[in-house]
């Protein structure tokens, strides 16, 4: 086996573990003879040639922080083919062999769109806090950003029980309900409101209504907790806490999450998630693939050519959406028995 | 010494600690032969007669919880003269000796009404979040909630510095910068904005300008972090941030940490304060005062008359200020030298 | 479907997310008419007819409580046939229909035991810090205890950073490497020695010198953390960082994690699992089914026979050990090319 | 005002906020125009002129690091004179104006020492997690030593009350009870073992015993925990463990935190006790002092001679030690009334 030269960046939105997944890449390497070196600033380093060498040293005791020692970017240039050649022509001056690029399903574009005029190797990486990519279980960093939004929940849950209050919580989640399903079973909710279970406003009110009568029944007047899924209220949190006001009678309070679900040191699911595709995507540049994502399931990692990964859409596995009806919304809204 | 039969009541904003504190009222009093009883949901409870004993084993195990065993609910009618001869009967009836209420200004303010109609003891415990109470160095939640504030902007930071962006994090404080001080000065904000130092608008957005021209010349293009006291923005942190992104032309970021400041374990400090003022509040009822608050002032236990606690303003620390426009500031924009 | 009448109690080592599973026992019980009781301190309550009666609201705001509400105990006279008639005659007279048991192989032994003297169903639902359980790809409380080690490994790597010391720490597991491995990779800690792989200790200690040499010569003087599980170095920690500092010259320092790794507030990945089993063992009571454990096999959940829980032995993943061995002890050491 | 040629060294047991220390010199350094400089591994880096230039991006986001990025050594020939001359000519040589110690009463002496030889101003910061230096209320890294150790005793809890059992927990503290005192209070401990109240093994034996039949009055069978100061049971934890075995009858399980609580991100208060340290003394050096530490008291800077820090005994304050014996050990214990 040769040895490799590789290169990595991250891209897109940051997620927790994205450093334990560069610390993974570089001590793997570095164990079989491979070198790396990191762009900066997302797809931007890659066109201004903007790198650095990494080794063990400099990725010692990163791997516990958030965010990602070699920044990130949006690029929208990046989607031009001269973009894509001027990249390809400064990784063949480096003498790369493989390109890994951790991010979100618009750094796969970008991988995508840079092996159509690149001769070397492209993996790509998952990595946000959406978990909204297809081809893997998980992302790096969805694991800590269900963590941040449970602990939040629990927070609020103290205050909300205080006051037997009703609570709505907006989490992340681009256009899909994973982190807000996490959460909220983790969370232990009342509601949930995602985008996967969503028909329409009115149906939702109702719904909540009508568990809302349960709750009391079955509580007393402890706190009711919404989960509730960001972009896909129509008028906004602020608007729903409104509307559940009129039809409640009593204070409701809306919490936007925001930004703190992106940051923070990773859990140790994501240290693992982020270390085992690392470790296997130096695996897969030693045997030479490409236009491949690296991504995890049932527990084994697997590779999927990367147009997969946003020509699918993922679903919510089975399991969860039974355990997140049963305990939450109480199966029988959906007519599911 | 008679054994004494004290009441204890939570009301106003719940905050971390304050299962802390009726612990420590109950643990002290069953050590020294009295016994406790707790109203339910503030001043709500005395109105209604909803109480329950307390022993040791009944708080046993809270001193970690955040929120309020006992609940808090807001009572508006206990302004009212009727409201105060009714809480008075309903205690003459119990026969106790001596209530302690933990709360905020409004808590006491209502505490101090009863005085004038009951002839038993009246006590305060400070508990609020923004430590806006005069004639106490801290109140029980405050140092939780500097604590989630601080770890909210490390997240923050994360991001901040992957994108090298500038961040609005809006924190509590009511109306005083408490809160927003100590959150900026651990989370290392890079400006904050408090009701204490606050001009105008004009000057804030000016010297933000100023402030961030150095910054830039001295960190590259490191994140940027600005923290802001809730209710101080005439126009809302959104409005701050449309603002900064026209005087900047970057994007800004605004986050509102909202209810989860409220909410949590409490840290030890809080554990500590509310245990130091619990087990004083008992002392206290052993030695008949009333008409106090306890606070604590240097490390030492202290009692105040009610009335100080809102009468007079409580002002930042000067060390704490100087801390703050040193490392945040420049004491330069403020003629300070 | 005829409502049930469902018992359920904790057994043997207590670990986060045991109230998770309660919770989720009992939500999920009385939203499809069933009504739950609870047996206090394991097996000792079924012997003693020490129960009380669960419903949603005594089981609200446990979900984040490490430990279990109803206690946890070991029982040996379990083992005997009189006590497994008493026990079903206690469920007779209490009309239980089934009885669900959270605990480990001790436990399910029991669980087992009991089927040979009661009609009703019997089944066991898996909780246990250490993961050894055979037909599950986890365990409730096993996630929780990952988290404790690695945030403990992070906190010992700060000191070892600034002392440049080796650090050996202790960590759980009865006789099964998984809290070990995982903590190893998610720690970042330098070699681990578990029971999977452990030879014998002069291939360990020769193993661990050629690894310092690698790492002293990648990182110069940084830190070197070595995770041992419980019950595997003959003589004990403190023997192996004696002889470490033979072999190595400096100084070695011997941390033993302990209890700690039992308790804390469970983190999500536990409360979903506690969830899921939950929810899924009530549908188990619904069909009919007794003498399983439920588990989790591929994000799905399962149910296997009590008796293969113990028959057979559980492996570490070969994600995981090739994980581990590339990320810390290099492979070549075992010959694994 | 001359700018000023700032160095600064950590030194001896390193403790969480030390990196928050260094920051804020370097910060309010570089905002008046004085330029830092860093030693490393303490007074080694002195011997060796192994040091390298401080500056504001430098230090960014290593507030919430624990450890020391400048790390930290013993250094014992540097109570020689040789040692101190050879450091003399080596701050002359960089043409240092003031040397900034971080660091425990080990780390005082060093620096008192070295005045004797050199002309520059010599300053001491305390950082220790054992406060156990006199002229200061507080060391930095003590607020997150006690919010460690009472994390662990509130995972301890769990466990103690799933299983109504007896726990010792050994904290860290040298020879002084501050951290024990506050982690017992905020872990709400059931007894506490410190140097400052301890009289012999056999009198805090029949203290446990009377001390455990009032709580078994109280409390039933719930948990008991015991906090006790490392270096005080003559025999060690275990041997007070099997004894108390012997005198209870019942299990009693030793836990010893050890390491871990030098680690860890700082939490507010040493955060802001490290700036506002950190601050006070480049204004120190602005104004020539030398000789002193700067410390805390009653919320304000102060400054002690060197010598005065270790030649008097700091006392456990006595609000503290009332809060103490009333929450934990029965003031009759100790004929305190």
């Amino acid at each position: 086996m040769t040895n490799k030269r590789i290169a990595v960046l991250t891209s897109g939105g940051d997620a927790p573990g994205m450093n334990a997944c560069i610390r993974a890449i570089v001590v793997a390497s570095e164990g079989k003879g491979h070198s790396v070196i990191g762009f900066e600033h997302g797809y931007n380093g890659l066109l201004s040639a903007d790198w650095r060498k990494l080794d063990s040293k400099k990725v010692h005791n990163i791997i516990q922080r958030g965010g990602t020692i070699l920044r990130s970017a949006r690029c929208k240039e990046f989607k031009e083919e001269a973009s894509a050649r001027l990249a390809a022509k400064h990784l063949d001056e480096l003498a790369i062999d493989a390109l890994l690029v951790i991010g979100g399903d618009g750094s796969f574009h970008g991988a995508r769109h840079l092996a159509n005029y690149w001769n070397g190797d492209v993996i790509g990486l998952p990595g946000t806090i959406d978990n909204d990519i297809y081809g893997t279980d998980a992302t790096i960093g969805y694991y800590t950003a269900i963590e941040t939004a449970m602990d939040s929940i629990d927070k609020v849950r103290d205050t909300a029980d205080a006051f037997e209050r009703i609570f709505l919580v907006e989490v992340m989640g681009r256009h899909a309900g994973f982190l807000g399903a996490c959460a909220a079973i983790a969370g232990a909710a009342n509601y949930v409101i995602l985008p996967e279970l969503f028909k329409d406003t009115q149906t939702t009110l109702d719904n909540i209504h009508q568990q809302l009568a349960i709750h009391r029944q079955r509580y007393g007047h402890e706190s009711f907790i919404i989960v509730l899924t960001e972009n896909l209220w129509p008028a906004g949190i602020s608007d729903l806490a409104t509307q559940l006001e009129t039809l409640t009678g009593g204070e409701v309070r809306p919490v936007t999450l925001g930004h703190i679900q992106r940051g923070g040191s990773p859990v140790s699911q994501d240290r693992m998630l982020a270390t085992l595709l690392g470790v296997h995507a130096v695996k897969c540049v030693e045997e030479d693939k490409s236009g491949i994502m690296v991504g995890v399931h049932n527990n084994e990692p697997v590779e999927i050519p990367l147009e997969q990964t946003w020509e699918n859409k993922k679903a919510l596995s089975s399991p969860l959406t039974h355990t997140m009806l049963t305990m939450l919304n109480e199966r029988h809204h959906w007519g599911l028995g």
